[in-house]
């Protein structure tokens, strides 16, 4: 039986800012990728996210970003591999606090926004990344796009690693996916979505916009976590795989069922 | 033998601006309190200072303040006790990621600035962060004024505290430090500094302002890390301790001793 | 016929995140102070903002709060009057930018959160606030709590001053608002907040929770932009204004009427 | 008699931190380019510089960077031309603020670290951030790298521009800077410094890496505010400028005197 793990972002509202509908998102996902403070996040929505999700047993993962809060971490900045070790270590770390605070185990780490598509594409950044998770606790799992460098990067440092796919967006042939700025970019119909999604998970396979057929590691699947429809959305996303024979779980424990 | 630890704030340097001759401080201390990021310090000077501090055999403490850089974590601010439980576990848990990297062992906490003096005169706000140090690792070493609510709330939650003394500010006969802003808060002969924390050591003592003496606990001597006589001060107080037959020595190393 | 304005702080979105419902309620306002980018705010809002303020033919202000972004500038800090001053005119100029760049002119300043409420009661915060307006445009209009110091200190100075009342706060027997720590600060039936405000633009007075009647000055009235009856109850507001015949105007019309 | 302007960037102190020896640098330059904040500077030092400035005769200039404290400005950042836009009126808009309350007249704009390499090269930068200066105030000079895109959008807006040239750095034969990465980007040696920014000022001719000559215009020079021999060398370029009998004065004096 074929299983995936459903992971969104949580934990981004600031201050007297909110974001997101955490709650709610959080009955449908089995991994919540925790913003840590940098592109969005602050210690107190830190600590109620990881109590939210431990409410709601999902698997708890640090969702470090590029300094830049203004930006929420989608743009990109000239930092050097040095840079994005001390920032991934230091948000870590400070996810980690509020863990261990409630006595839980903090299980994965993804990249957030322009931290994560630098990583799809450079080497010296993916090694970096990799190499902080690894040093802080080498049974972390490194989440990354199926196919990056980032998920080349964890398993040469010999990490755990989940390769994630995308529902939503269309695909090249070389294994990325299309550029917002171009057409087709973003799948708008839901049943072009899940049928989308779960060949990638049951075939490993995906069809790209070149028309071609190509394979794809489908560990785990990002779910939205804001937008108007969302939460519909990641309900739905959850039915269709479990009624397509889809076990959905967590992705530590379909990895500790292949060990075994 | 009495036994004493010196501990020094570092890794105050933010970026391109650099404070504090830390390497050469830390020749002569025996634990260093690194800031993690709030009041000062960045991710990168906090992986240097790890190392740094590694390197020369001092023990590793964080040393969280208020989130106010442009204040240096010297204003009081209104916090919660609940804001100030978020920023120490968030802040400790940054650092934590740091000296877990580096295969080494966080080993206490003291808090900056005002977070430090506003927890010497509240008991919530103390409570607030003894609880934050203890959920986190309840094997760490609380440092706090001798004698203010941060040692209680340590000791009531059952953390082991260093009472921090200071060479070169005088006390009042309630054992609180005399504010900077009365005459003769500064001691600035070095002798009476020398004389002064030598007999909290040896004897318990301290002659207050009002010239009566009073008990005080001395586990731990704060030791300045700027300024122009910081390093020579540093160097002439741990050879006055020796002379005066008081070992420096880590207060782990002493707690420890005292619990064989 | 007397005359009162409407102001409401607006522009406290920051980045991705929004906040308040500013294009809503700008049809009922006629003076918006827009935040500066300290406590919320962004250069990208600001320019927004101060467009859509143009465009409803508001008058514009700026709104400058405490360097707090996590809390909103909603607590208290110890800065002195000079970090005041400071923080006043780096603002003030940031929105006098934009203001400029749409060929426009800034009319008035309101201090935010803990910077106005710090500013009630401290003479020396206030006559700082007070100095940083007028030596960078003594033409502004100083808005602050009716009997504050903040508009003593705008009228020893030499600044047009707004006295600005609260429609759905009570009063203590002294002109400071009840805190919200105590019962009954906050009004909740419209009617009485409309009968309250009425009151004291048409007779100025207000009826204290002492049940006793003081005098009050009532410039301009203080609307809420956010909430889920924020537009609502603004409408509202405007509406009983005109019906109890007070024109509702701009502060600046006013104060230049008065002046003829 | 040819002239020239020697401007420094200053001002770059944050809170606790200090950097720049910019009172002694003050003696030397004609110019002072103030950071605004976001990428250095504060409130405070926005304050001091401006009155230093001002005590010293010397033209005040915004100098606006990318929102990166951490980074200093100097790492590229991907934001739209309506960010720059954006960070320019803001910054530019803070300073005049401090300018205004003391009575004095903003002269000039000079982006800071990557701001201004970005706008070196793209067009579009150039163009927001030219726009911005512009719809601030029409009679600021726009200071911009020579035979760049910046000075090239200053003037097609209609704004007065400076040419800069460096004096320690080597040129390519398209007008632009050697990249530091490669070999011989900096001249370290203080007479080829000195006789290539007399070259460059008398003859507008500069000796490019390919041995070959290019025409450039030389309004202002870029004189360093920090390194241990900062003011050594301001004072050199200084004296060597006028024995070469070339003035050094404010741009603004040497474009009010061309337009006569």
């Amino acid at each position: 039986m074929k299983a995936v793990d459903l992971n969104c972002d949580l934990g981004e509202s600031f201050g007297a800012y909110k974001l997101g509908r955490d709650e709610e998102i959080l009955k449908y996902v089995t991994s919540a990728n925790i913003a840590c403070g940098f592109h969005a996040g602050d210690p107190a929505t830190m600590r109620k996210t990881v109590k939210l999700a431990l409410d709601h047993g999902v698997a708890i993962g640090a969702h470090p970003g590029l300094q830049d809060l203004i930006g929420f971490g989608r743009r990109d900045m000239d930092i050097s591999p040095e840079e994005a070790y001390d920032l991934v270590v230091y948000q870590l770390g400070a996810l980690w606090g509020f863990v261990r605070a409630e006595g839980a185990k903090l299980e994965h780490v993804k990249a957030h926004g322009s931290l994560y598509n630098m990583a799809v594409r450079s080497a010296e950044l993916a090694e970096a990344i990799a190499e902080a998770v690894y040093k802080v606790d080498p049974s972390l799992i490194l989440f990354g796009l199926a196919g990056s460098k980032l998920i080349a990067a964890g398993r040469k440092i010999g990490l755990r690693t989940a390769s994630e796919v995308f529902s939503d967006r269309t695909y090249q042939s070389d294994g990325t996916l299309t550029s917002r700025r171009l057409p087709d970019s973003v799948i708008k119909e839901d049943d072009r979505s899940l049928a989308q999604v779960i060949r990638m998970v049951n075939e490993g396979k995906v069809l790209t916009q070149q028309q071609v057929d190509i394979e794809i590691q489908a560990d785990t699947i990002c779910v939205h976590g804001d937008g108007v429809r969302a939460v519909e959305f990641a309900s739905k996303i959850k039915s269709s795989l479990t009624e397509a024979g889809i076990k959905v779980r967590r992705i530590g424990e379909t990895l500790a069922a292949a060990n075994e």
